[in-house]
């Protein structure tokens, strides 16, 4: 086993304890690799890394998602879930994603905020 | 005068004391209003906003213009300098670029990488 | 209160009657500055200003929330109605759109024509 | 009637049988010429050409919707249904997909795993 | 001959005499039928159809290759020239690509506005 | 050593036997990690694996880099050096790349033209 991806699992173990195993029931039957990658890849070459802490990491990862849009929602949510698991505050992610109109233009950031929104309603109705 | 302009003006200050003339120097001519309206909107209704420090928002603006890649490429010189000027380390810069490869892609990040290559090249001559 | 604002509301006024309210309505609670930005930046700064006419503008908007596709959905649908408010015939619209697959592709095209066709039927079922 | 469109709706023929009629059904009243012109340009100006076989135009496409992502969700699942009409297997539909977490980053490539799932899954129900 | 590809050639005609000669002697030699596709296509298909006059048009195209903005730069540029040449003062192409800041970002309106001031300087040393 | 780092030194043997070296002497000193990373991600966990050839696989890579345009040129000019080592004629990447004008829009494809153009230059001055 690599040790990138030791180190991947450890990190999303902190986000997100059952990530992989999700993603492998969902995708192991196309893609047997897939999940093992991704954690290698996304958690243990990245997120692992020394040099920046986890949940600016997560903030960044939110702003990213917030301008591309479209091609992301679904992975927006997961990752506004993550950076909350990294200890950012509900308000910081709306700023994170609110300030993203400047570089993304206003459309992606309205989408980012309802994005927002689904989750922490989603949260509120489980607790 | 607006005090979303007048906030902005305040907080550009800090990252840049020269931009809105620089701005006014090179866009005036064409559109008066413009150096005016970047301070109103992007500075003073985005970066002076509490609730997320101005490192950690030039750290999500470096992220959003790795992700969207070949049309910001002017745009994310300037900001690695302020995200500079706002506190963060090279190395942060660089681990905020790195990280936009899972999202925007390799191309992406590489040629931010680029960008970041040339600004800290141009600050050692500098120096 | 901004100049720019006031412009923004005055010329909002004639597209949309409730935007401000609806947008205060939606995301008031996360993000309370959100509703008077929109209306000082979008319409304070750009559709209020002289040199082009509403129509035009509005047509402009239609061709670009076309291109970008994927993340601009729900903000094509709503512009569509306003170019039909500003004075654009329903061809005019669809012209704007299908025009739109020689710079953004074919699927931006036809993701495009469909959302005219959503807000036309809509809009034949209310008369 | 044009050569190019001529020998547009011979490849498409291949592919999709009722394509042209079909787009003729959804588009013709907002754009008459919309199903012609897709023929004559899409089939005839590209994929009729000689110099590259037909699977292989097929999971280029494929490489390219998923890279788009967000705007092209809908065209991408016909896509796939088009590549597997072209002879391509149900395995080179995802390599060509997966491999584009490379270039378009990991959320694209999973969105568009998500479209395969869905394509195949439709077609097992058919069987 | 088909009858888009002659209406493309008509319309290309009022905008840029030599275009078709020109993108044939850059790309003739590696794809001989470029320059013919591209008339019957963009202006055959588009341009010279009813329903939206030519100016306008033009604009439309302007405000998407704004937004597009990386990958259009030199489209957007010839484009300048061809709606300038449709009958559009200086000032609305400037309009146009300014108030794209609110759909595609800051940075692509900005460097929309760059390859404004570099058309109209080339203009006006030619003058 | 990981085995998908292995299996990604291997496949890039193939296609350009420095790379890693490459990459190495240009991004080793802001980010050590990096060639590695590329080589396992890129190589080993996408090129290396069974299911399709290496030459489709390299026009997939094509294709996604023309749609992609604006922020993946010199990546795309090094894969179409990567591509005609994998046994793609010069022919076969151009349509490729000429295809992707249904999908990406006329400027993404007529800027991929322009790299290829550009690569294919360059190998017949070596000669």
């Amino acid at each position: 086993m690599s040790t990138a991806l030791e180190r991947g699992r450890e990190v999303a173990q902190q986000l997100n304890p059952n990530l992989e195993e999700v993603l492998n029931d969902r995708y192991g039957e196309i893609l047997p690799e897939f999940a093992e990658s991704l954690m290698e890849w996304a958690y243990g070459r990245h997120y692992a890394r020394p040099g920046l802490d986890l949940k600016t990491r997560q903030l960044c990862t939110i702003a990213a998602l917030t301008v591309l849009g479209g091609q992301t929602g679904p992975q927006l949510k997961i990752n506004i879930e993550h950076t909350l698991a990294a200890g950012a505050s509900r308000a910081e992610v709306v700023e994170a994603i609110w300030q993203m109109a400047v570089y993304g233009g206003l459309p992606a950031a309205i989408n980012g905020l309802n994005a927002a929104m689904d989750v922490f309603a989603a949260e509120d109705q489980v607790r």
